[in-house]
């Protein structure tokens, strides 16, 4: 496999809600919701850095789609992390998050890598961590 | 927030053996786990497309970091997605993930859009789409 990812889909309890937290919340650009002429189709992308998007869909039409049970939220499941430029980025971020409906689940703190970050999550529980790490260009 | 991903975390259960699959499995280059001088610090990262890398973490270590509760495994909670330049490459790398210890979750077969594409469960159960989408760069 190259090191390439097309997607990164999240599922979502409400498509509508979900898309103005990231739209208009957090301010992501996105055409909004497409595809609502197909059965499970109803979806909205987000072009993010190297031509990977973001994806909101349904929880319920990933589970169709991979003809999965659809299962109970689990916020250990994985984590988005977005970097910013400062310590003073982190807070601002995180409280234009919550300010747009997302849950602090960790406040901004100094980190054990010598940064400083904190934890939100979005409206359907899925972690971001924001953060600041001084470091960052000479991770392997 | 700028349309800027710096990492995506899975969460795992062994992180070895993540490692194992992601790296000896399906190809990804990596410096292998670091971090193990730390308390919840061992962590696998990938580099990926447009300054993203990928990070395999032990859930256990997400759940002390956030000081969230340990949750189930949760299958749609969201979704990877690789594209290929063919049919016949999607089915290859299917077959390459499954022979890796992955599940196949759903045979590639043609989808609603035109295209093909198959989903396979990694070894911690976090889903991966394999897709050929003829459309993909006119994408909203």
């Amino acid at each position: 496999m190259t090191p390439h990812l097309s997607f990164i889909t999240l599922g979502v309890d409400d498509l509508e809600r979900a898309v103005a937290f990231y739209r208009d919340g957090l301010g992501l650009a996105t055409p909004g919701i497409v595809g609502r002429e197909f059965e499970f189709g109803a979806v909205a992308f987000f072009k993010l850095n190297g031509g990977l998007r973001l994806a909101l869909w349904p929880r319920a039409s990933l589970a169709a789609e991979t003809g999965l049970a659809l299962q109970p939220r689990s916020a250990t499941e994985f984590a988005l992390a977005h970097n910013v430029e400062s310590p003073a980025a982190v807070e601002a971020l995180l409280a234009q998050a919550v300010a747009a409906g997302a849950r602090l689940v960790k406040a901004a703190a100094p980190t054990f890598y010598g940064g400083h970050a904190g934890w939100f999550a979005d409206p359907d529980g899925h972690l971001w961590e924001i953060a600041w790490n001084p470091h960052l260009a000479g991770l392997g």
